[in-house]
């Protein structure tokens, strides 16, 4: 199976293991490290309206930082995972295939998520 | 190329526009949506203890939950990265790269992320 | 002193101790519980143009919902600060100060916040 | 009524239309940096046990950043709650309210939070 998640997760285990850092690694401090990297990210896309955000990566700077961030994003789910034993894309998977009954395509197309009834996290 | 993220990454996309949800997922958007779930993740940790969060999937039901926050986490990372064309894992690694220059081993060893001087997500 | 917050404070601090739930409240887990409220609150606002965002309060139960997790944003912030020892609206007016000297009004006005280079969360 | 949270609040205001910066303020705006603010907040705790996080205050180093991110935290929030119309203590108050019958004092006392079905952001 040539995954490259799954690689890079060995390796982000490895720069853990090799600093001794596993100590600080529990599921409740990596879930804060994730909030933390994933609060930086926010703060790339606050003050740019939608159809700046969808230019982001075209400057530079900006494109720069936000891929920036995202790895960082990246590297606490993999480690989260890890510590958790948890593989990333089966769990995504069944959650997609919950949503897939949840929102059926009729009755869903074009509108499901705009309601503001449906707006607490629910939409996929 | 069997990357499973990859694979995925394109069912989230396939879901998305049966839909016609396209038009909600900005950059900005999704960002928001990934901090949201987020949200959710840490909630399930926030009154554990360090120790009770290392076993928490050995809780069937706090396990199912956490599961299925860190699939709900993964669904708009990858929707977020597709819309911006960004791979998540090169991110990720380049992140890393840059990481394993910051910190080298020697000066870092069990202790470099504990002092609070050096807590602002800069860890890995 | 009739300072309408910090008499909030006590009633939060009162609800907290008939439960003897002191225990669980460490900073570190109410900053884990501000984070989760402000991810819902964000839930409530990740579809929403910045337009409907703006009117938001007229809508009955979108409104409702906003204020409810608005309340719970400020009851957590209110029991960090009280366990912590510090005065919220004293830290905020030396952050602000602070920013006014960052941020002369000459060349601040009506671009600073924009540029992608200042996002991160720099602004006020 | 001298309230300190609404002078501030004012002065906020004021320090927001002099760099005529309003412009960027919509709900969503601020609530995207209401939650990045609480991301840098929740990178002061990641790496600290809860007992460290205790004493946090006492560090002057990580007491300064703590008070100042709960600053950024502040501004944010009574920006957000001046747009909206929002009484931040109005609404805590209610919010209070309400988990006060939720959460009978008997019956919650000493454990209501901890059990995990009861970790979903509903403590307070």
């Amino acid at each position: 199976m040539s995954d490259r998640l799954v690689e890079f997760q060995r390796e982000v285990r490895a720069f853990t293991e090799v600093r001794d850092w596993q100590q600080f690694h529990t599921p409740k401090n990596l879930a804060m490290a994730l909030a933390g990297e994933v609060g930086e990210l926010l703060a790339e896309f606050q003050w740019l309206t939608p159809d700046e955000s969808v230019r982001v990566m075209s400057d530079p700077d900006a494109g720069a930082r936000v891929a920036a961030e995202i790895g960082d994003v990246v590297i606490y789910l993999t480690r989260l995972a890890d510590v958790l034993g948890v593989d990333l894309v089966e769990v995504a998977r069944a959650k997609l295939a919950d949503s897939d009954k949840r929102y059926p395509v009729e009755g869903s197309r074009g509108s499901a998520q705009k309601a503001p009834a449906s707006v607490r996290g629910e939409v996929v």
